[in-house]
């Protein structure tokens, strides 16, 4: 079911770091269309999306407070208390990233600071379907609270009934989400990104969900707000060594295969013998669990790759920039170290992905497909902007006043050049 | 030639807000095809395209050595003092953006870090043209050496000659930019996205541009790689009051002007008598310059706006969130602590834009329709990533594996809660 690789070349190595690819060119003219009928039509366009797609009839956009407080009711004790663990580290994470104002004279009478500032509305979208991603809800809108963002907006779609998961709800409410909306799909994020009657325009759009989801982010991206990141499937590279557990890093393969038949696993090992046991324990914990045909698909594009020595691994993983990095290494440590492109990285045999999705405090929304080159995940930051500052003082003008007087001028500005002049002017007068 | 408004209802604001708008569906297809001439011919496009924009043959694409070289030798010393200035000002400001890692246990048992990482390859586009844009050379190039980035591209149009203007090579090699290619426009933002025989692929491209150039951009940045921001026509919004000197902020908005025909500015005040006086000195001040038709048309949608008072003023201004925004107010201080939305602040009589467009430390490369709210401008941080790294002890599993279980299985995601299962089950057993 799994290929396994025994010391590829590297002129092979492109090939292997292939990932699932879905072509989404199709889907470009649909969704413009989508989010053409709510930029002009707002609300009425809504309304009937959701009796197309949802099948349902709403009588309100809006989450009212009687169904958030019907959801407090709903959701389980346990699932409260492992709600309330994971916010706890999550924001206590997410609160250490908080910046200091920086503040310095670059030269005297030249004061420059940098500022954070929260993006002050923003969107989440959560998807619906089978799985009520609350902990998606936990790791986008805690570290907008904690940021300071004043309007957090979540839309996610209705069930049949024309609810929305108590999960979901209830999530929602610990995090600091300001209003929810019944909105799923591209339309969803056209509504957050031009607003209509009922839903706020937002700056910044967040979170997973469909190709359709995807594509309209991509859009409304390049034209009218900021995005998270671009995303593709899910992806997880393990780095293990003879140590290691099988069953350990199997159920780690297997976490990976469920988000989706395009996921995608790849073992890094410099040892033969791990490298083949390791299929066997995959397919007898997978007899265990449910949805074995869809993990099938997953695991049929995951590879198990054995390559001469640790500095390969590194080269290979660099090269990958997984989303997820598992490094199930007695040497974890030392090759952390060596990590230049990843996501989100997970040192020693206890540190599954799983922690890391829900618990630990790190954030789940992260780069895919090679974006962990050059995108970071999901963090403080993303919620804020950093304003710069400056004061000039007349000495500090005098200072680097003629400096920049003969810069623009060799760019051929010259008004650039007359601002400074007329100041000099006058303070040397 | 400016139009002033006084007294604008709220209901207004929105028009007053309008940017000059260039329309761009018309670029697609062309862009497109130029991206898809360099990604699959390579550098055979490249040499095609030279011939056919830059009306030039070349021999290679690479500026070498010896041209390095020269260049030295023809950049007049005072502007090479000048560039000294700058760049240790710049400098210093972008040192002080490093950031520590960040370390700590969320809870007994389970460390949680963040560490910036450089983006290993870098893009910079530079434009050619009359105006040899080399500051802009220095604010890209020297934060992405400070950071840490491995190879610093730039690519920049040659001239007719096949050359390249020595003071963009001068700051370049100043400011640490690896390797130079003698190609503009879309075809070169091609070329950095996807790599050819002669030019590398990088992760991520930065710089300004014409139409072209912006949307190759955004194409490649839906696709390929990151980008730094969208960008459009520059902006500054001026506050003034009755103490401010006209002259300096007529100065302010002529140097506005000279960016380019679409550029706006657009002054605040409280005082109808310094409202009353400023197009005068405009006027006045214009005649002393060049390039005065352009800078006309720049003028003509530039306005004059007196608001009833101070928190009008920064209301109208967060909205609008302009990319450059000057207090020329008495107080400046307590109204730099309303800024919400605005890319870089210049405080006080004597912090003209011209100061951070060159030599003050602060950078140039800002976002602008409106898109600070959201986007910063470039920083230390647009040339790293932010990589989370995680450690669970046996103890660290057992304190959250327990919330994660019940969280995985809540939802639906069986495999997930199997991969804490099988580890607390070993260190329990």
């Amino acid at each position: 079911m799994i290929q396994t690789i025994l010391y590829p070349k590297r002129s092979q190595w492109s090939e292997l770091m292939q990932r699932a690819i879905s072509n989404t060119s199709e889907l470009h003219d649909t969704v413009a269309s989508i989010i053409n009928e709510v930029r002009t039509r707002g609300d009425e366009a809504l309304m009937e999306f959701s009796r197309k797609f949802d099948n349902v009839e709403l009588n309100s956009l809006k989450v009212s407070a009687d169904e958030i407080a019907e959801a407090d009711d709903i959701v389980p004790h346990s699932l409260k208390q492992a709600i309330a663990i994971a916010a706890k580290n999550i924001s206590k994470f997410h609160k250490a990233q908080r910046m200091e104002e920086i503040k310095l004279d670059t030269t005297p009478g030249v004061m420059c600071a940098q500022r954070a500032v929260p993006i002050s509305k923003v969107g989440l979208y959560i998807p619906g379907g089978n799985s009520p991603l609350f902990s998606t809800v936990l790791m986008l809108a805690i570290p907008a609270r904690i940021a300071g963002c004043r309007k957090i907006v979540l839309c996610t779609p209705p069930d049949k009934q024309g609810k929305v998961h108590p999960a979901i709800l209830y999530a929602a409410r610990v995090a600091g989400v300001t209003e929810i909306y019944k909105v799923g799909g591209a339309q969803a994020v056209a509504a957050m990104a031009y607003g209509t009657e009922s839903i706020p325009k937002v700056y910044k759009i967040f979170g997973p969900g469909n190709r359709f989801v995807m594509e309209a982010k991509q859009q409304v991206g390049s034209q009218a707000v900021a995005i998270d990141m671009p995303a593709g499937p899910s992806e997880v590279m393990i780095i293990a060594d003879d140590n290691a557990s099988p069953r350990f890093v199997a159920s780690d393969f297997l976490s990976q295969a469920e988000h989706g038949p395009d996921s995608q696993s790849i073992l890094l090992t410099t040892s033969e013998d791990f490298a083949a046991k390791l299929p066997a324990v995959i397919e007898e914990l997978l007899g265990t669990l449910p949805r074995q045909e869809m993990m099938k698909k997953s695991l049929s594009h995951s590879r198990i790759i054995v390559l001469k020595d640790d500095d390969e691994i590194m080269d290979f993983s660099n090269e990958y920039a997984p989303e997820h990095l598992i490094i199930n290494h007695n040497d974890a440590d030392a090759l952390a170290e060596k990590v230049e492109n990843a996501g989100s990285v997970f040192l020693g045999a206890y540190s599954t992905e799983s922690a890391g999705d829900y618990a630990s405090g790190t954030n789940h929304t992260l780069p895919t497909s090679g974006y962990a080159h050059s995108y970071s995940g999901v963090n403080l930051d993303s919620f804020c902007k950093k304003i710069t500052f400056q004061h000039l003082t007349q000495e500090g003008l005098n200072n680097i006043g003629n400096a920049i007087e003969i810069m623009a001028e060799n760019e051929d500005l010259m008004a650039h050049r007359l601002a400074v002049t007329v100041r000099l002017q006058e303070i040397n007068s």
